[in-house]
Protein backbone atom coordinates (compact mmCIF):
# COMPACT_ATOMS: atom_id res chain seq x y z
CA UNK A 1 0.00 0.00 0.00
CA UNK A 2 1.45 3.15 -1.14
CA UNK A 3 -1.37 5.42 -0.94
CA UNK A 4 -1.27 8.76 0.46
CA UNK A 5 -2.27 7.96 4.52
CA UNK A 6 -4.24 10.10 6.92
CA UNK A 7 -5.23 10.36 10.42
CA UNK A 8 -8.22 12.03 11.93
CA UNK A 9 -8.64 14.10 15.15
CA UNK A 10 -11.87 14.72 17.01
CA UNK A 11 -12.10 17.41 19.53
CA UNK A 12 -14.47 17.71 22.12
CA UNK A 13 -15.51 16.89 25.50
CA UNK A 14 -19.01 16.31 24.60
CA UNK A 15 -17.99 12.83 22.34
CA UNK A 16 -16.25 11.53 25.69
CA UNK A 17 -18.88 12.11 27.80
CA UNK A 18 -21.16 10.37 25.76
CA UNK A 19 -23.70 13.37 25.12
CA UNK A 20 -23.17 13.69 21.47
CA UNK A 21 -22.14 10.59 18.87
CA UNK A 22 -19.80 11.80 16.28
CA UNK A 23 -20.74 10.90 12.68
CA UNK A 24 -17.58 12.79 11.17
CA UNK A 25 -15.25 10.15 10.73
CA UNK A 26 -17.32 7.85 9.37
CA UNK A 27 -18.05 10.27 6.67
CA UNK A 28 -13.77 11.32 5.98
CA UNK A 29 -13.41 7.87 6.15
CA UNK A 30 -15.63 7.03 3.16
CA UNK A 31 -14.32 10.06 1.65
CA UNK A 32 -10.98 9.51 1.74
CA UNK A 33 -11.49 5.68 1.03
CA UNK A 34 -13.30 6.59 -2.35
CA UNK A 35 -10.14 9.43 -3.81
CA UNK A 36 -7.10 6.68 -2.64
CA UNK A 37 -6.23 7.89 0.67
CA UNK A 38 -5.88 5.67 3.61
CA UNK A 39 -7.22 6.47 6.81
CA UNK A 40 -4.93 4.66 9.22
CA UNK A 41 -5.72 6.12 12.31
CA UNK A 42 -8.17 8.20 14.23
CA UNK A 43 -8.20 10.04 17.45
CA UNK A 44 -10.57 11.62 19.95
CA UNK A 45 -9.72 13.69 22.56
CA UNK A 46 -10.97 16.37 24.76
CA UNK A 47 -10.84 20.31 24.87
CA UNK A 48 -7.97 20.76 26.59
CA UNK A 49 -4.82 22.26 25.32
CA UNK A 50 -1.79 19.77 26.20
CA UNK A 51 -4.17 17.23 24.67
CA UNK A 52 -4.91 18.69 21.64
CA UNK A 53 -1.21 19.62 20.89
CA UNK A 54 0.41 16.01 21.52
CA UNK A 55 -1.97 14.71 19.35
CA UNK A 56 -1.21 17.23 16.61
CA UNK A 57 2.21 17.19 17.01
CA UNK A 58 2.06 13.21 17.05
CA UNK A 59 -0.13 12.49 14.14
CA UNK A 60 1.17 15.39 12.13
CA UNK A 61 4.69 13.75 11.94
CA UNK A 62 3.57 10.26 10.99
CA UNK A 63 0.99 10.92 8.15
CA UNK A 64 0.68 12.93 5.30
CA UNK A 65 -2.21 14.33 6.12
CA UNK A 66 -4.47 15.37 9.39
CA UNK A 67 -8.29 16.39 9.68
CA UNK A 68 -9.60 17.78 12.85
CA UNK A 69 -13.21 18.41 13.97
CA UNK A 70 -14.79 20.57 16.35
CA UNK A 71 -13.33 23.88 18.71
CA UNK A 72 -13.18 26.21 16.09
CA UNK A 73 -16.45 28.15 17.41
CA UNK A 74 -17.05 31.03 19.35
CA UNK A 75 -17.32 30.35 22.65
CA UNK A 76 -14.38 29.78 25.47
CA UNK A 77 -13.99 26.32 25.14
CA UNK A 78 -13.39 26.51 21.83
CA UNK A 79 -9.88 26.25 21.70
CA UNK A 80 -8.39 24.15 18.36
CA UNK A 81 -6.82 26.97 16.63
CA UNK A 82 -4.58 28.36 19.32
CA UNK A 83 -3.65 24.66 20.03
CA UNK A 84 -2.96 23.49 16.69
CA UNK A 85 -0.54 27.01 16.13
CA UNK A 86 1.19 25.54 19.57
CA UNK A 87 1.44 22.53 17.91
CA UNK A 88 3.04 23.38 14.72
CA UNK A 89 5.22 26.30 16.22
CA UNK A 90 3.20 29.03 14.50
CA UNK A 91 1.70 32.41 15.68
CA UNK A 92 -1.89 33.24 15.49
CA UNK A 93 -3.77 36.57 15.36
CA UNK A 94 -7.12 37.60 14.20
CA UNK A 95 -6.28 37.31 9.97
CA UNK A 96 -7.76 40.67 7.94
CA UNK A 97 -9.06 38.25 5.10
CA UNK A 98 -11.02 36.17 8.14
CA UNK A 99 -12.16 39.47 9.62
CA UNK A 100 -13.67 40.82 6.81
CA UNK A 101 -15.14 37.80 5.60
CA UNK A 102 -16.89 37.60 9.23
CA UNK A 103 -17.52 41.34 9.09
CA UNK A 104 -19.58 41.15 5.98
CA UNK A 105 -21.32 38.34 7.10
CA UNK A 106 -22.57 39.71 10.35
CA UNK A 107 -23.16 42.91 9.18
CA UNK A 108 -25.94 41.22 6.04
CA UNK A 109 -27.52 39.36 9.22
CA UNK A 110 -27.67 42.70 11.61
CA UNK A 111 -25.62 40.84 14.24
CA UNK A 112 -22.98 42.27 16.02
CA UNK A 113 -19.64 41.24 15.20
CA UNK A 114 -18.50 40.86 18.82
CA UNK A 115 -15.58 39.85 20.43
CA UNK A 116 -16.54 36.59 20.58
CA UNK A 117 -17.22 36.41 16.89
CA UNK A 118 -14.03 37.95 16.33
CA UNK A 119 -12.02 34.63 17.87
CA UNK A 120 -13.67 32.92 15.14
CA UNK A 121 -11.05 34.73 12.82
CA UNK A 122 -8.05 33.67 15.25
CA UNK A 123 -5.96 31.88 12.24
CA UNK A 124 -2.50 30.89 12.16
CA UNK A 125 -0.01 33.01 10.57
CA UNK A 126 0.69 31.07 7.38
CA UNK A 127 -2.48 28.84 7.33
CA UNK A 128 -4.55 28.53 4.25
CA UNK A 129 -8.68 29.34 4.73
CA UNK A 130 -10.82 26.55 4.03
CA UNK A 131 -14.12 27.54 2.74
CA UNK A 132 -17.53 27.72 5.51
CA UNK A 133 -20.65 27.63 3.02
CA UNK A 134 -22.78 27.05 5.71
CA UNK A 135 -21.94 29.95 8.27
CA UNK A 136 -18.76 31.46 7.43
CA UNK A 137 -16.45 30.87 9.63
CA UNK A 138 -13.62 29.75 7.93
CA UNK A 139 -11.64 26.54 8.26
CA UNK A 140 -8.01 26.11 7.92
CA UNK A 141 -5.06 24.37 6.70
CA UNK A 142 -1.50 24.79 8.30
CA UNK A 143 1.42 22.53 6.31
CA UNK A 144 -0.37 19.00 6.60
CA UNK A 145 -3.42 19.79 9.10
CA UNK A 146 -6.85 20.61 7.79
CA UNK A 147 -9.03 22.27 10.75
CA UNK A 148 -12.68 21.91 10.57
CA UNK A 149 -16.08 22.11 12.31
CA UNK A 150 -17.19 19.55 14.54
CA UNK A 151 -21.13 20.15 13.64
CA UNK A 152 -21.70 17.49 10.82
CA UNK A 153 -23.09 19.35 7.82
CA UNK A 154 -20.31 22.37 8.07
CA UNK A 155 -17.64 19.64 8.48
CA UNK A 156 -18.88 17.73 5.31
CA UNK A 157 -19.01 21.10 3.34
CA UNK A 158 -15.67 22.00 4.54
CA UNK A 159 -14.52 18.62 3.60
CA UNK A 160 -16.15 18.67 0.31
CA UNK A 161 -13.74 22.07 -0.56
CA UNK A 162 -10.71 20.56 0.90
CA UNK A 163 -10.95 17.19 -1.10
CA UNK A 164 -10.08 18.21 -4.68
CA UNK A 165 -7.02 19.87 -3.56
CA UNK A 166 -5.66 16.44 -1.78
CA UNK A 167 -3.91 14.06 -4.38
CA UNK A 168 -4.94 10.44 -3.58
CA UNK A 169 -3.86 7.05 -5.00
CA UNK A 170 -5.92 4.38 -6.68
CA UNK A 171 -8.89 4.60 -5.11
CA UNK A 172 -9.48 1.61 -2.93
CA UNK A 173 -11.74 -1.11 -4.36
CA UNK A 174 -13.74 -3.73 -2.25
CA UNK A 175 -15.98 -6.81 -2.95
CA UNK A 176 -18.14 -8.14 -0.46
CA UNK A 177 -20.01 -11.85 -0.16
CA UNK A 178 -22.33 -12.36 2.27
CA UNK A 179 -22.58 -15.79 3.97
CA UNK A 180 -25.16 -17.51 6.15
CA UNK A 181 -22.23 -19.29 8.18
CA UNK A 182 -20.66 -18.23 11.19
CA UNK A 183 -16.89 -16.99 11.10
CA UNK A 184 -15.51 -19.85 12.61
CA UNK A 185 -16.50 -22.92 9.53
CA UNK A 186 -14.86 -20.13 7.07
CA UNK A 187 -11.99 -18.87 8.76
CA UNK A 188 -9.62 -21.67 8.04
CA UNK A 189 -10.20 -22.10 4.20
CA UNK A 190 -10.21 -17.96 4.16
CA UNK A 191 -7.25 -17.66 5.90
CA UNK A 192 -5.22 -19.33 3.30
CA UNK A 193 -6.62 -17.63 1.09
CA UNK A 194 -5.56 -14.39 2.52
CA UNK A 195 -2.26 -15.80 2.67
CA UNK A 196 -2.15 -16.30 -1.01
CA UNK A 197 -2.63 -12.84 -1.71
CA UNK A 198 -0.66 -10.79 0.39
CA UNK A 199 -1.44 -7.37 -1.93
CA UNK A 200 -4.86 -7.79 -0.82
CA UNK A 201 -6.52 -7.18 2.71
CA UNK A 202 -9.36 -9.52 3.59
CA UNK A 203 -11.44 -9.06 6.43
CA UNK A 204 -14.48 -10.85 7.54
CA UNK A 205 -17.38 -9.44 9.68
CA UNK A 206 -20.13 -11.30 11.15
CA UNK A 207 -23.55 -10.53 11.56
CA UNK A 208 -26.60 -11.08 13.40
CA UNK A 209 -29.31 -9.45 12.24
CA UNK A 210 -33.29 -9.99 12.27
CA UNK A 211 -32.32 -13.74 13.28
CA UNK A 212 -30.00 -13.98 10.20
CA UNK A 213 -26.76 -15.02 11.94
CA UNK A 214 -23.46 -15.17 9.44
CA UNK A 215 -20.39 -13.48 8.19
CA UNK A 216 -19.81 -10.92 5.33
CA UNK A 217 -16.13 -11.61 3.87
CA UNK A 218 -14.59 -8.65 2.09
CA UNK A 219 -11.65 -8.59 0.07
CA UNK A 220 -10.40 -5.19 -0.19
CA UNK A 221 -7.35 -3.63 -2.77
CA UNK A 222 -6.22 -1.11 -5.32
CA UNK A 223 -5.80 -3.24 -8.12
CA UNK A 224 -9.26 -4.46 -9.94
CA UNK A 225 -7.52 -8.10 -11.94
CA UNK A 226 -6.44 -8.86 -8.56
CA UNK A 227 -9.62 -8.52 -6.32
CA UNK A 228 -11.63 -10.17 -9.23
CA UNK A 229 -9.06 -13.05 -9.03
CA UNK A 230 -9.20 -13.35 -5.11
CA UNK A 231 -13.32 -13.12 -5.61
CA UNK A 232 -13.45 -15.80 -7.71
CA UNK A 233 -11.62 -18.16 -5.68
CA UNK A 234 -13.83 -16.86 -2.71
CA UNK A 235 -17.06 -17.58 -4.53
CA UNK A 236 -15.30 -20.97 -5.24
CA UNK A 237 -14.44 -21.97 -1.99
CA UNK A 238 -18.10 -20.74 -0.53
CA UNK A 239 -20.59 -19.87 -2.84
CA UNK B 1 -11.83 16.34 38.53
CA UNK B 2 -10.18 13.29 40.78
CA UNK B 3 -12.38 10.29 39.14
CA UNK B 4 -10.81 7.53 37.38
CA UNK B 5 -9.74 8.13 33.68
CA UNK B 6 -10.02 5.55 31.07
CA UNK B 7 -9.04 5.25 27.37
CA UNK B 8 -10.80 3.39 24.34
CA UNK B 9 -8.82 1.38 21.71
CA UNK B 10 -11.47 0.14 19.06
CA UNK B 11 -9.53 -2.07 16.42
CA UNK B 12 -10.76 -2.39 12.81
CA UNK B 13 -9.91 -1.77 9.08
CA UNK B 14 -13.92 -1.81 8.57
CA UNK B 15 -13.81 1.52 10.67
CA UNK B 16 -11.31 3.08 9.28
CA UNK B 17 -12.29 1.83 5.25
CA UNK B 18 -15.72 3.88 6.61
CA UNK B 19 -17.26 0.51 5.64
CA UNK B 20 -18.47 0.20 9.61
CA UNK B 21 -19.98 3.18 11.42
CA UNK B 22 -18.61 2.36 15.19
CA UNK B 23 -20.96 2.72 17.78
CA UNK B 24 -19.01 1.05 20.59
CA UNK B 25 -17.23 4.40 21.55
CA UNK B 26 -21.01 6.43 21.88
CA UNK B 27 -22.18 3.20 24.01
CA UNK B 28 -18.57 3.27 26.95
CA UNK B 29 -18.71 6.80 26.90
CA UNK B 30 -22.75 6.88 27.81
CA UNK B 31 -21.91 4.14 30.75
CA UNK B 32 -18.44 5.47 32.11
CA UNK B 33 -20.12 8.75 32.22
CA UNK B 34 -22.82 7.45 34.53
CA UNK B 35 -20.23 5.30 37.25
CA UNK B 36 -17.84 8.22 37.46
CA UNK B 37 -15.09 7.27 34.94
CA UNK B 38 -13.85 9.70 33.13
CA UNK B 39 -13.62 8.80 29.45
CA UNK B 40 -10.59 10.93 28.31
CA UNK B 41 -9.18 9.42 25.26
CA UNK B 42 -9.98 7.24 22.12
CA UNK B 43 -8.05 5.86 19.47
CA UNK B 44 -9.20 3.69 16.50
CA UNK B 45 -6.30 1.75 14.89
CA UNK B 46 -6.31 -0.94 11.64
CA UNK B 47 -5.33 -4.41 12.26
CA UNK B 48 -1.71 -4.63 12.57
CA UNK B 49 0.27 -5.84 15.14
CA UNK B 50 2.50 -2.95 15.50
CA UNK B 51 -0.67 -0.42 15.60
CA UNK B 52 -2.06 -2.24 18.17
CA UNK B 53 0.92 -2.93 20.74
CA UNK B 54 1.78 0.87 20.76
CA UNK B 55 -1.57 1.94 20.83
CA UNK B 56 -2.63 0.08 24.00
CA UNK B 57 1.52 0.90 25.31
CA UNK B 58 0.44 3.91 25.21
CA UNK B 59 -2.23 4.22 26.84
CA UNK B 60 -2.25 1.63 29.16
CA UNK B 61 0.23 3.76 31.15
CA UNK B 62 -1.32 7.15 30.86
CA UNK B 63 -5.51 5.99 32.21
CA UNK B 64 -6.98 4.24 35.04
CA UNK B 65 -8.34 1.53 32.38
CA UNK B 66 -8.21 0.91 28.93
CA UNK B 67 -11.05 -0.61 26.89
CA UNK B 68 -10.62 -2.39 23.25
CA UNK B 69 -12.99 -3.62 20.94
CA UNK B 70 -12.40 -5.94 17.60
CA UNK B 71 -10.46 -8.41 16.46
CA UNK B 72 -11.12 -11.32 18.85
CA UNK B 73 -12.71 -13.24 16.74
CA UNK B 74 -11.65 -16.80 14.47
CA UNK B 75 -10.33 -15.59 11.56
CA UNK B 76 -6.32 -14.75 10.55
CA UNK B 77 -7.19 -11.04 10.92
CA UNK B 78 -8.53 -11.41 14.47
CA UNK B 79 -5.35 -10.55 15.99
CA UNK B 80 -5.95 -8.45 19.09
CA UNK B 81 -5.29 -10.91 21.97
CA UNK B 82 -1.93 -11.31 20.99
CA UNK B 83 -0.90 -7.78 19.94
CA UNK B 84 -2.25 -7.15 23.75
CA UNK B 85 -0.23 -9.64 25.48
CA UNK B 86 2.83 -8.64 23.36
CA UNK B 87 2.19 -5.06 24.50
CA UNK B 88 2.02 -5.83 28.24
CA UNK B 89 5.02 -8.23 27.73
CA UNK B 90 3.17 -11.58 28.74
CA UNK B 91 3.16 -14.96 26.88
CA UNK B 92 -0.15 -16.01 25.11
CA UNK B 93 -1.40 -19.96 24.84
CA UNK B 94 -4.63 -21.75 24.44
CA UNK B 95 -6.27 -21.42 27.85
CA UNK B 96 -8.07 -24.69 29.22
CA UNK B 97 -11.04 -22.72 30.93
CA UNK B 98 -11.67 -20.93 27.80
CA UNK B 99 -11.58 -23.98 25.67
CA UNK B 100 -13.40 -25.84 27.95
CA UNK B 101 -16.56 -23.41 27.50
CA UNK B 102 -15.92 -23.03 23.99
CA UNK B 103 -15.84 -26.70 23.25
CA UNK B 104 -19.04 -27.50 25.35
CA UNK B 105 -20.66 -24.13 22.94
CA UNK B 106 -19.90 -26.11 20.11
CA UNK B 107 -20.83 -29.38 21.34
CA UNK B 108 -24.32 -27.93 22.29
CA UNK B 109 -24.32 -26.49 18.48
CA UNK B 110 -23.26 -29.34 16.93
CA UNK B 111 -20.51 -27.50 15.25
CA UNK B 112 -17.14 -28.81 14.83
CA UNK B 113 -14.30 -27.50 17.25
CA UNK B 114 -12.05 -26.34 14.58
CA UNK B 115 -8.48 -24.57 14.89
CA UNK B 116 -9.70 -21.26 13.95
CA UNK B 117 -12.45 -21.41 16.41
CA UNK B 118 -9.65 -22.97 19.32
CA UNK B 119 -8.05 -19.63 18.29
CA UNK B 120 -10.71 -17.47 20.20
CA UNK B 121 -9.60 -19.95 23.26
CA UNK B 122 -5.85 -17.72 23.21
CA UNK B 123 -6.00 -15.84 26.52
CA UNK B 124 -2.87 -13.95 27.84
CA UNK B 125 -1.71 -15.59 30.71
CA UNK B 126 -2.07 -14.28 33.73
CA UNK B 127 -5.72 -12.60 32.21
CA UNK B 128 -9.38 -13.14 33.85
CA UNK B 129 -11.89 -14.19 31.34
CA UNK B 130 -14.54 -11.42 30.67
CA UNK B 131 -17.84 -13.69 29.93
CA UNK B 132 -19.85 -13.98 26.84
CA UNK B 133 -23.31 -14.27 27.46
CA UNK B 134 -24.44 -14.11 23.52
CA UNK B 135 -21.91 -15.85 21.71
CA UNK B 136 -19.39 -17.80 24.47
CA UNK B 137 -16.13 -16.39 22.98
CA UNK B 138 -14.78 -14.87 26.15
CA UNK B 139 -13.13 -11.02 26.43
CA UNK B 140 -10.47 -11.19 29.05
CA UNK B 141 -8.68 -8.39 31.08
CA UNK B 142 -4.84 -7.92 31.56
CA UNK B 143 -3.72 -5.61 34.23
CA UNK B 144 -5.55 -2.61 33.68
CA UNK B 145 -6.82 -3.43 29.84
CA UNK B 146 -10.04 -4.94 28.82
CA UNK B 147 -10.10 -6.84 25.74
CA UNK B 148 -14.12 -6.47 24.22
CA UNK B 149 -15.68 -7.83 21.06
CA UNK B 150 -16.52 -5.50 18.34
CA UNK B 151 -20.04 -6.89 17.48
CA UNK B 152 -21.90 -3.93 19.58
CA UNK B 153 -24.57 -6.50 20.97
CA UNK B 154 -21.66 -8.24 22.00
CA UNK B 155 -19.54 -5.70 23.17
CA UNK B 156 -22.10 -3.87 25.15
CA UNK B 157 -23.02 -6.90 26.84
CA UNK B 158 -19.04 -7.30 28.10
CA UNK B 159 -18.91 -4.22 28.75
CA UNK B 160 -21.92 -4.79 31.62
CA UNK B 161 -20.57 -7.84 33.12
CA UNK B 162 -16.93 -5.40 33.77
CA UNK B 163 -19.09 -2.22 34.94
CA UNK B 164 -19.71 -3.85 38.37
CA UNK B 165 -16.35 -4.57 38.79
CA UNK B 166 -15.15 -0.97 38.36
CA UNK B 167 -14.98 1.51 41.15
CA UNK B 168 -16.06 4.98 39.80
CA UNK B 169 -15.89 8.56 41.67
CA UNK B 170 -19.04 10.80 41.96
CA UNK B 171 -21.16 10.28 38.56
CA UNK B 172 -20.21 13.33 36.61
CA UNK B 173 -23.88 15.63 36.44
CA UNK B 174 -25.13 17.60 33.60
CA UNK B 175 -28.04 20.08 33.03
CA UNK B 176 -28.35 22.15 29.74
CA UNK B 177 -30.29 24.94 28.43
CA UNK B 178 -31.28 24.93 24.73
CA UNK B 179 -31.59 28.61 23.48
CA UNK B 180 -32.53 29.89 20.35
CA UNK B 181 -29.78 31.93 19.84
CA UNK B 182 -26.62 32.01 18.02
CA UNK B 183 -23.11 30.77 19.98
CA UNK B 184 -21.42 34.31 19.20
CA UNK B 185 -24.44 35.81 20.57
CA UNK B 186 -23.89 34.41 24.27
CA UNK B 187 -19.82 33.57 23.97
CA UNK B 188 -19.11 36.47 26.24
CA UNK B 189 -21.06 36.29 29.59
CA UNK B 190 -20.86 32.44 29.10
CA UNK B 191 -16.93 32.12 28.59
CA UNK B 192 -17.01 34.77 32.08
CA UNK B 193 -19.49 32.23 34.07
CA UNK B 194 -17.25 29.47 33.20
CA UNK B 195 -14.21 31.43 34.60
CA UNK B 196 -16.04 31.87 38.09
CA UNK B 197 -16.92 28.30 37.98
CA UNK B 198 -13.37 26.28 37.60
CA UNK B 199 -14.67 23.47 39.51
CA UNK B 200 -17.22 22.91 36.49
CA UNK B 201 -16.78 22.34 32.82
CA UNK B 202 -19.02 24.27 30.43
CA UNK B 203 -19.44 23.61 27.08
CA UNK B 204 -21.83 25.35 23.88
CA UNK B 205 -23.27 22.86 21.27
CA UNK B 206 -25.10 24.59 18.32
CA UNK B 207 -27.47 23.28 16.64
CA UNK B 208 -29.07 23.79 13.56
CA UNK B 209 -32.17 21.41 12.95
CA UNK B 210 -35.25 21.81 11.22
CA UNK B 211 -35.11 25.22 10.45
CA UNK B 212 -34.31 25.64 14.55
CA UNK B 213 -30.91 27.56 14.91
CA UNK B 214 -29.54 28.06 18.05
CA UNK B 215 -27.22 26.57 21.09
CA UNK B 216 -27.22 24.22 24.42
CA UNK B 217 -25.60 25.21 26.78
CA UNK B 218 -24.20 22.28 28.84
CA UNK B 219 -23.14 22.18 32.66
CA UNK B 220 -20.71 19.12 33.90
CA UNK B 221 -19.53 18.47 37.27
CA UNK B 222 -20.17 16.17 40.29
CA UNK B 223 -21.10 18.59 42.96
CA UNK B 224 -24.96 18.85 42.67
CA UNK B 225 -24.97 21.97 44.47
CA UNK B 226 -22.08 23.65 42.27
CA UNK B 227 -23.60 22.75 38.92
CA UNK B 228 -27.24 23.78 40.60
CA UNK B 229 -25.56 27.40 41.63
CA UNK B 230 -24.13 27.76 37.97
CA UNK B 231 -26.98 26.77 36.17
CA UNK B 232 -29.49 29.15 38.24
CA UNK B 233 -26.68 31.82 37.49
CA UNK B 234 -27.15 30.90 33.93
CA UNK B 235 -30.85 30.85 33.77
CA UNK B 236 -30.89 34.13 35.09
CA UNK B 237 -28.70 35.34 32.01
CA UNK B 238 -30.19 33.92 29.03
CA UNK B 239 -33.65 32.47 30.13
Amino acid sequence: MTNPTAAMLVIGDEILSGRTRDSNLHHLAQELTRIGITLTEARVVADQHDRIVDAVRALSVSFTHVFTSGGIGPTHDDITADAVAAAMGATISHRPDAMALLQAHYDRAGLPFNEARQRMARIPDGAHLIDNPVSTAPGFRLGNVHVMAGVPNIFESMLASVLPSLTGGPPLLSQSLRLLRGEGDIAGPFGALAAEFPDLSMGSYPFNQQGAHGTNLVIRGIDPARVDEAMLRLTRLFG
